[in-house]
């Protein structure tokens, strides 16, 4: 038997919820450093200008145009997109309870007719001789699991969203006063989100297990399989978070700048464009609501998979409390040194000019990671036995302590080489970027040709690098191994998403800038910082994707082992149909969601062209749009077509594991992550390269920029084609595929027990 | 043991050769046909125009404009043509041959250090207790074998593109007459090339195997082994033909397109375009040539596949000759059933409108299907025994001739769905292309975003007739039944390449009319003729694609068999990794062929630019372009660039399989060849898709079109830029990825017996 950890089980349960705690009271506190700035003139006129010392001039002084109404009209755009977002999103939970409603109904009765809804114990799976609670507690659980992840996934996505179009206007505000205020601003914004995800996740995880166990009590094997209910909720919700989100705001940009860019020449975001709202609404739904569903489910999926996998290794047949809730201190663990590492970038260092942000940025990535490692070997030391044992596909397999820092060591920098590798393809300060915008000589074809090559280049590293995490973790710890190490890439997810969410407040801020006709000096300074987020953006995904890629292989290691599947033969021909049509998916998936924002996007181009040519003075800036028709068709077009793409990737598991069986489902698993991730990975890429070259052709920041410039050229002109070819593959069909791949994954974990006793009706009847 | 065919030995060794010299023999009889058409004005005017009876009056002639010297000019403009394409070809297969001698030596050296090049005999794999020839031997007549392979496709790609500009002069002075004329000149050019090249390939293969079989007499196990060498050489060749005459091509083409459409507004094959001799070069080296060789590598693969299972299973234990061939009788069957379809286009009905071209072409795709189901009943009936027993991954399993027939003929109407759905997804008589081409009333962007989505949705039939096939076939025969389903899918090869060859031939003869400055008339009927012909093309590929799919499976079965491989282990870590990198590398590969298109179209680009510039009289056609520097350039950026991504293909499985073992292996196969599907399906689909909108817009046939058309207008511009960035996605990537997922299959299995001894180093020693 193994040896204990160095961590008691109370000091466990005392460091879980503490440093939950921390993490949301740091969020917290942001949030008031955040509401500082004032959005009434009057205050901010005697109050923040006194406080701010002598540097603090506002540009509109400096340039003799200090108009208080610009604060007033900067509240007034807020507010407008705060109330679109939150009734789209409203709209978007109504239905998706709905669904979710039906769902949670499907998880009960597919669960509980495993054992014909009896309520009488059986014989555990794993523990031999023991006795474990009837398949109908598991079924009412699982239920409750899946609830709670969606709920908690979902008032995440909605506090985000909150909190960003809080933010956004006191971005541009803060611009007037110089880029750095602007980036604190918005970067404190993206960490309140960061922190209140990463620890409400842990936090209502912790409560679930420990409430969950009131009943269980001995039962751990039963209890962490309910609780992978948990990840599923919190994956299903991302899904239509993401393709609903993403069909918005592609929707919406992609029409406002078809009409307002190309054909009547105004600037982005410029007030008289009647889809200009929308388009800032888009932005937050989309890009903040939905980026921040997935990476909860992500964390919730990979902490449920290691959990799961746990609980059938020698910490849960020992019944080592500390060592099974080893994923839950990482996470915990993560949150401190995110809250260290923030403090670099807002109080310890500041940005002065506008070149310093993406270094900045880059400077987060870097230390979180390189503070998190240390923070790993710590905890790796103190709540692991030095020896103990792991399950690997019916035995057990023997791993250290030290094995296991490894495997979570491995996963976090793997996603740092990833996050380089998409800065490096997708920043237009490197070569890559740089011949994507040389290419627009030729016009938009030899534009598009050599985005796409960019992207397709770009999977090799972010895959060599997932290889080799794989094939590490495992060979040390089987699929726990993966999981752990998908946790580790994860484990900085406050940092992540603080750099992440911090893109499209930028986006927003520099909307709000130009909508309410400030000074163009304001708006290069949140161009700068929009430009950064591009990148972080794209660095997020790059994160999203590779632990999604980790996440899904681990899920799909323990819906393998509870299936009792021992080996998944390609050579065997019910593998290799789901191998290839698992590969087919993505595909039909793309199609399906691309296809959306461009019907999605049409219809927006008819209604902008519609008001510009029947509203007299809109043109000339004397009448208002109707922002809310806009508003309304990017809402019915994304409720409407988030159904086809959720049901497919929601219905496949259970139609495959009912009519042909795990074996073809584990295929089609497989096959769906190996495809996927190429996908996800160089639609991202791509999409972000052709912003930023676009950028780079508008900046015109370097001698061979200005070549290729000024905004209106026909090199412009060909990049504003790349970019809007772009919109959809970065920001709705590409990182919905990561949900796909991973939920998947998770569905047919949670619904393994079924298909193990009652699926592949079809080729036993065959 | 099993009873024997109906078809005795000897039956089984004439029919095949007269098959093959019937197959000859008609093609001869086809180009004799073709050669009717004189190219010198004298004789036309009294032989050719008193032949032809009285509807065979010249449109020339009707309009009063009867210029003698346009046939003079048409053989200059041929003769140019021919030139370029025999230079580069030459050029080509100077470098290729150097690259296919050093790789033949590493054939020969790898294989014959698996028993250290020693001469002695050594106990069989599989015939327990016999004796086979040493493995030495194996290495001599493999690499004999891969040589042969590779002349016979260099061979018949060289020929098929000598025909091809024999024929489009030719037929562009029958487009004089009608368009039925045309049609049959441009459709019989076809055929010659496809009936020459199924015939030969099949004659070549069954000599070899007599002759090998002087030598190894009763070890077929050590004399089918060898032969796989064949597919391997065939295969090599014709990756070289497809990425060097892939980017040839299209460099020419997206040059000439983008500099004469789009900047000089002068029309497609317009003489005072520089590029424009290359661009028509580029059809018959690319479209021509290298779609010759790749078929002719599927053909030779999947022949090989069958005959190395076979000869593990019953047929080669029992020494039962005629069950042995039973793959070479149906490709012979094959060959007269396409002969027969042949004479419906050409003899039995008559194209007489623009409108009857696609139906005629259909209808051979239906034709040929429905005769050849007869063709395979009848055929398994005799040539194969009631019952006999096929090699499954140790065990042998039995099988009934009934159930081999179902195999090959599920290959055969998988392949006719994946036709139909081709067409229909490409054809611009259908909504899918339609709607494309609706796109572009709001631009490039929203053209490229259905052509992709379109793209990807159009995987998703093709994928479920190959996993049906897989599984049909698979559960029937094993490995075998899928290299005969395989079979099956290109039984009909030379009907396929006939329709496939007919579109560059149409191509070609529409740029000699525009370069010859013949009636507009003319123009629109070639016009008509290369519309069906993308169409065809686009089918083509979906074969080629198709049974590249089930050929690289089989050939990964006799792969797996022969490295002993017992089961391929998604759960391995060693399998995963090599399976996500597999599924990797059509990207990496399609990352480097797009680029490589990009940057030579950018050469050519300046080129064309620089004359136009610099020639004085150029734009007014007083002065002739120098079109032997831009042909220049085509050759040298297709020679350097088809280097990287070729050594891709060639040395990965070399390096995988030494380093990482065949385990590991088998993933990379697996990967690459799920994932590869898909991108080469989705690719050559939208690249179809993009240029026939463009041809509809163009044409104006409907209503609908004529409200996006004219030429020149907005919609139109926008569908050219799709129509570009579809080149090379069409013609060069994505036809490419066949040839990946099948090199890398043969290749495995060719080097097999190395890996199974010294492969997996890096796992060996770490």
């Amino acid at each position: 038997m193994a040896a204990a950890a160095i961590l008691p089980e109370l000091a466990t349960q005392v460091v879980i919820p503490v440093a939950a705690a921390v993490g949301i009271a740091f969020a917290v506190l942001q949030w008031v450093l955040v509401s500082k700035v004032r959005l009434t003139p009057e205050r901010r006129a005697d109050g923040g200008a006194a406080k701010s010392g002598p540097s603090d001039y506002l540009i509109e002084e400096e340039e003799g145009l200090n108009d208080h109404n610009v604060v007033i009209k900067c509240a007034e755009i807020q507010s407008a997109i705060s109330e679109g977002a939150t009734s789209f999103l409203f709209t978007e939970y109504k239905y998706v309870g709905l669904f979710m409603g039906i769902f949670a109904i499907l998880i009960f009765v597919f669960l509980g007719s495993v054992e014909g809804f009896s309520t009488e114990s059986q014989p555990c799976h794993y523990s031999e001789g023991k006795t474990c609670k009837p398949a109908l507690a598991n079924a009412i659980f699982s239920t409750i699991a899946f609830v709670l992840g969606a709920v908690t996934s979902l008032v995440s996505g909605f506090l985000g969203m909150k909190i960003a179009t809080y933010a956004n206007a006191r971005t541009t505000l803060e611009a007037r006063k110089g880029v750095g205020k602007a980036f604190v601003t918005a970067f404190r914004s993206g960490a309140v989100m960061g922190f209140l995800l990463a620890a409400s996740g842990l936090l209502v995880l912790y409560i679930a297990i420990n409430l969950f166990g009131i009943y269980y009590g001995d039962d751990w094997e039963g209890l962490f399989e309910a609780i992978t209910g948990y990840g599923l909720g919190g994956s299903s919700m991302a899904l239509f978070g993401r393709v609903g989100g993403g069909i918005y705001t592609k929707a919406a940009d992609v029409g406002a700048d078809l009409v307002g860019k190309v054909e009547r020449n105004i600037p982005e975001d410029d007030p008289r464009n009647p889809a200009v709202i929308a388009d800032n609404v888009g932005d937050n739904v989309g890009d903040i609501a939905g980026m921040g569903s997935d990476l909860f489910g992500s964390y919730a999926e990979s902490s449920c998979a290691a959990l799961v996998v746990a609980s059938i290794s020698s910490f849960g047949i020992n019944h080592d409390f500390t060592g099974m809730c080893y994923p839950l201190l990482v996470s915990s663990v993560g949150i401190i040194v995110c809250l260290i590492t923030t403090l670099f970038a807002t109080d310890f260092f500041e940005v002065k000019s506008v070149k310093e942000i993406e270094p900045a940025l880059k400077k987060q990535l870097i230390i979180s990671t390189a503070l998190m490692t240390v923070g790993i070997a710590i905890i790796s030391w103190l709540a692991l036995p030095a020896k103990f044992t792991i399950f690997n596909f019916g035995s057990q397999k023997d791993v250290s302590n030290w094995g296991l820092f490894f495997c979570v060591a491995i996963g976090l920098w793997a996603g740092l080489i990833i996050g380089f590798v998409t800065e490096y393809y997708t920043s237009n300060a490197y070569s890559p970027v740089q011949d994507v915008a040389d290419s627009c000589r030729t016009g938009a074809a030899t534009n598009v040709i050599f985005g796409l090559a960019l992207g397709y280049k770009s999977v090799i590293i972010p895959i060599f690098a997932i290889a080799v995490s794989i094939y590490v973790s495992f060979s040390i710890a089987a699929m726990y191994g993966i999981a752990v190490a998908a946790l580790g890439m994860l484990s900085t997810i406050a940092t992540g998403l603080a750099i992440d969410a911090y893109g499209p407040i930028s986006d927003n801020a520099g909307g709000i800038a130009e909508m309410a006709g400030m000074s163009h000096r304001i708006r290069e300074r949140t161009d700068a910082l929009d430009a950064a987020g591009n990148t972080t953006a794209a660095i997020g995904k790059g994160f999203a994707i590779g632990s999604a890629a980790l996440v899904s292989l681990a899920l799909f290691g323990a819906f393998v082992s509870r299936a009792g599947v021992q080996v998944v033969d390609v050579l065997s021909p019910k593998v290799f149909i789901g191998l290839i049509v698992g590969a087919m998916l993505p595909y039909w998936f793309s199609a399906m969601t691309m296809k959306s924002v461009g019907s999605a996007a049409l219809k927006m181009v008819e209604e902008v062209r519609r008001q510009f040519n029947t509203i007299p003075g809109l043109m000339e800036g004397t009448t208002k749009p109707d922002y809310a028709t806009c508003v309304k068709i990017s809402t019915d077009a994304s409720i409407r077509e988030m159904i086809p793409p959720g049901a497919l990737v929601m219905l496949t598991p259970l139609i495959v594991g009912t009519l042909f069986g795990v074996e073809t489902l584990s295929g089609v698993l497989a096959g769906a992550l190996v495809s996927g991730v190429q996908i996800a990975i160089s639609a991202s890429n791509t999409g972000g390269a052709w912003d930023n070259a676009k950028k780079y052709i508008e900046a015109g920041a370097s001698e061979h920029a200005r070549t290729l410039g000024p905004k209106g050229s026909d090199c412009h002109k060909a990049a504003v084609i790349g970019d809007t070819i772009g919109d959809p593959l970065k920001d709705t069909s590409g990182p919905s595929l990561n949900i796909l791949i991973k939920l998947m994954a998770v569905e047919s974990l949670v619904f393994a027990p079924f298909f193990a006793t009652h699926g592949g009706l079809l080729f036993k009847y065959l």
